[in-house]
């Protein structure tokens, strides 16, 4: 499903760019001199301003507009059956105020408004949005009846642009006609007897809040919380909607803080913000708006709502960390959260997105995943001492926390560096792999990434690496080891007598050396009648307590036959036994240097 | 190529899902309690604070990474011949300063550096990244012989926590190895002799900035300084990255401006802001940087980059235009742009991305919509006036600026307003649609919207409406006028005789009434059995000039024969004439009738 939403959506932008690439752009000129079109926005004049000394404390509120918001600015709107999973889902990952409809609307609405009310837990408010007109208030209070809890929500644009434009009403009738909504929704809820069953609360929106002169906006407030007359215990909701992002981030939180600072009996008030994201600010115009007094933060998961989307929650709940503050909702399982959203709206989320973006816990430079490798060494020491805190190199988060594997975190392509690929192989075959035999596979990683013009994932790096270095001796077998017996000639002095099996033959080998592993380089480079040096040995335990083995990595130089140059290869062997896996290790790297390093393994 | 990039990456995204799906998730008892993991940002404590006061009052400088930052975070990173068309579109752009590689990375970086030096505008500096070490340095330096304009940026982690963890170093020694390189490039660029013909500038970016404390980033910054001696003229570059996105975009405020007024020599130092987006911030905090002190930005188009991305550098010079300053960078064909980065990256970006997406200028809720078709109402009226300023609800900017079409503003699903498709009419057939027809109509459009259920596009709308209304008489026709004459019998009495085409027969017609059109009704009513009665007529010019024509919107009420009731149906009729249109439509409104309205045309 999601897949086919990526396509259709690519097409249908592919067949609107074909649409609009013909028109001509007469109005370049003008966007060379923007005065002529685009007004600065007039930031109010602060005396005071407390909130850029403030630090997040607590979590909000929070208000999922999903169903509504979101909803209704999806090109391909969701199902009743989708709206049904995407309500439950909201339901377990902790919201408490979930808006879910625009009862009046459609008849639609109005079921799904039932469905809500009938299957949300006691602690959820159901919250429905209406117009300030009667008998569309009267639908949603008939649609919200019966509910444990209910929020109604009606909206009137303020800023001076709507009034003009769009109602052609003045500052007085637009209060009169916001106060008498208020009365007549208390009217029909808090105020009427039969309606004593369901908690009503009230939120207004001073819709374009952003855009509304900071003392207008305080005024129609003031004149609807004396309308409504809410409590402390039940405080009345003024929701402050940047409908159009259209200053910087800042100038929201001055508008909040004014507002929050002239409205009077504030302690019967809950502050909303309610951002939309067209300078892509929406996530920080809510976070500054929480500094600056909001209770109560209103957006969708992934940011959908109409053009650039509402605010992310996604993002700015798991924000809500770098504050050491927990966002009281639960993300840990963002991934099937994310299939859920992306298959309900049909609309992708970007591989960048913030936290829940395919690409946001990988890194693929050389050098972040140096720091990356060398982060994750030193937390795991420090685990080891009982540290808890959460320390990495360009990974502020773990991406365990959001249901991400560390397979994800590194991935290699041709830019990558060698510790990419190290780590890779310490976390899939627990291999920590030495320096030099590091810089010797990133030689082999680029070739193989280059000729496949892409990032090798993490699978293709384990096969080419054992295939490389004959992990184990499983992966290019010409001589077996069938037995062998050490013999201590004199104390410095040892031979070693063995069998071993080449093409399917016997052969008994020998050879001296002042220990185990000398004898038997000793013994087949006799058999092979090329001379044999160790260059490089290491040996590490690998995983701990019974299950513990050895890994041995060995690194030997030979004469190439056919230019007579001085070479090497590498090998690794594994055992339970250190001394086996040494020899493993040598078998592992001798075979390697007849499959890959033109040494013939003659006819015994 | 778009396309099929959508396609890979919803089939990396899923088969990613699958292997992550069934990760336990130990730590999320953890992540409900994060205090015990992530430790809350400390920010820095302000003395005094003056950037909120603030406004952006000109375009900072650009600097472009994608071929660098960008280019190295993709998972398939760009050819050889994607760089270049991608490096002439940047210029075409009109970015001055694009950072294009890190030259002793590798021989492919070396070669496209050389390509960028040989082929860029005078005006255009050209900047390379490279590590504090010698050789690379000297390398680098190679590359960029011959440039007119060239920048070297250098660069050094100075966080407590990569000195510690990620290089083990203490501050002085931080200190005397960019002290170290700062001189070695100086020495190889403006102090050789032979290097004259370029304009060397110098960058240096404090790695981890936002991590770093206040006093030690300028106390380096301030050693650096001492070492390469910069002027006026050409200023030195301190570039101040948010490497990762660690605090809200306020603190990183704070730093800018606590470094812009602690470094010395402010007038030759130009401050550089580089942020990344991991808390989903980028944006803001680059606009905050510029009001606390910072000259310049550095990032990628569409936000590109390791993890979340860069800072979109599209979006921070559109946001410009709403502070009333051109941001010195042509995105009017955004289109165009769009498609290359897509291509060039193989990252989509997403539909609800600012500016650039697919779906910011459209609108789908029906009261968004009617607000905007009376925005675009009143605007018109106010451009004949001589007014040029944008002033449109839910539009903050004109979607020709961005090179989109007005079709893509209004879009209709099942949720829409009658407003919507009103509007897709006038842009499209030019027509001022009555509003009692409006209503008629939302009603057909919601049923095909639920049947089809997904939104109707502009060419479908259209396409119905002139199937519903039998536009111009051209979409049913079953009785043509031939010929017709008026005849006037007294001062308030007309009659009307003409012939008409019926199933391939000529008949005549005869009618009376107080005007050409009652005339024509009765003769019609006669011809038909049926009582015919004008509910509702409007007409109104369209276009202007010698190709003005009229268009007459009929609606006429009958008899159902089935079941005897009284309905209605609506026709259109054009013409050069206005008479013409209104005969016209009445023949389009008949025609209707008979097509869908349950009215037989007897045999003549």
């Amino acid at each position: 499903m999601v897949k086919h939403s990526f396509i259709a959506l690519a097409e249908q932008a592919s067949k609107l760019r074909k649409s609009i690439l013909p028109v001509k752009l007469t109005y370049k000129n003008m966007l060379r001199d923007p005065s002529q079109k685009y007004k600065a926005f007039v930031a109010p004049k602060m005396t005071k301003r407390i909130w850029p000394d403030k630090t997040i404390q607590k979590a909000p509120r929070w208000l999922s507009t999903d169903l509504r918001d979101g909803n209704q600015a999806l090109p391909d709107p969701m199902s009743v059956a989708q709206k049904k999973e995407y309500f439950q889902k909201l339901i377990s990952i902790g919201f408490k105020e979930i808006e879910v409809s625009f009862p009046s609307a459609s008849q639609t609405d109005f079921d799904f408004t039932r469905y809500a009310v009938e299957n949300a837990p006691d602690d959820v408010s159901i919250q429905c949005l209406v117009q300030s007109r009667e008998h569309l208030i009267k639908r949603t209070v008939e649609a919200l009846t019966g509910a444990k809890r209910a929020t109604i929500h009606t909206y009137l644009a303020t800023s001076d642009m709507f009034r003009e434009i769009v109602f052609n009403m003045s500052k007085e009738e637009a209060i009169f006609k916001a106060v008498e909504a208020t009365k007549l929704v208390r009217k029909l809820t808090k105020d009427d007897p039969s309606q004593q069953a369901t908690r009503w609360t009230y939120e207004f929106s001073p819709e374009c809040f952003s855009d509304t002169p900071g003392e207008f906006a305080v005024e129609i407030c003031e004149a609807v919380k004396k309308a409504w007359e809410p409590t402390q215990e039940n405080p009345i909701i003024f929701n402050l909607p940047a409908t159009v992002e259209a200053a910087s981030p800042n100038v929201y939180a001055d508008q909040i803080e004014y507002f929050s600072t002239h409205i009077t009996e504030r302690e019967k008030v809950c502050i909303a913000t309610h951002c939309h994201n067209d300078r892509g600010c929406g996530v920080a115009a809510t976070e500054l708006g929480i500094l600056a007094g909001a209770d109560r933060v209103e957006g969708c998961l992934f940011g959908n709502g109409e053009r650039t989307g509402n605010v992310d929650l996604v993002t700015v709940a798991m924000n809500m960390y770098t504050h050491g503050v927990s966002p009281n909702l639960d993300f840990s399982d963002l991934t099937t959260i994310s299939e859920i959203v992306q298959r309900c709206n049909k609309i992708p989320i970007s591989p960048r997105a913030p936290y829940a973006g395919d690409l946001v816990v990988s890194a693929f430079s050389g050098s972040h995943q140096d720091a990356i490798k060398k982060g994750f060494a030193i937390q795991t020491k420090k685990q080891a001492q009982g540290e808890t805190r959460w320390r990495i190199p360009y990974l502020p988060l773990d991406p365990k926390d959001i249901g991400r594997d560390y397979e994800a975190v590194i991935r290699v392509n041709s830019q990558s560096g060698k510790g990419g690929a190290a780590w890779v192989i310490m976390r899939s075959l627990g291999l920590d792999v030495p320096r030099s035999m590091q810089v010797d596979f990133s030689n082999t990683l680029q070739k193989n990434a280059d000729t496949l013009g892409r990032e090798l994932k993490s699978e293709e790096i384990t096969k080419l690496f054992k295939e490389t270095y004959n992990y184990n001796n499983n992966e290019h077998i010409y001589i077996t080891l069938l037995n062998y017996e050490v013999k201590k000639l004199n104390s410095e002095r040892r031979a070693l007598v063995g069998q071993v099996e080449v093409n399917d033959k016997v052969v008994d080998i020998e050879g001296y050396g002042n220990g185990p592993i000398s004898s038997l380089m000793d013994a087949l480079s006799n058999l092979l009648n090329v001379k044999l040096s160790v260059e490089n040995y290491s040996e590490h335990s690998l995983g701990s307590g019974s299950a513990t083995q050895a890994a041995s990595f060995i690194n030997l130089s030979y004469i190439r036959k056919n230019d007579h140059a001085t070479t090497n290869m590498w090998g690794i062997g594994v055992s339970e036994d250190t001394g086996d896996a040494s020899i493993r290790a040598v078998f592992a790297t001798v075979n390697n240097i007849i499959h890959f390093g033109d040494v013939l393994l003659a006819e015994q």
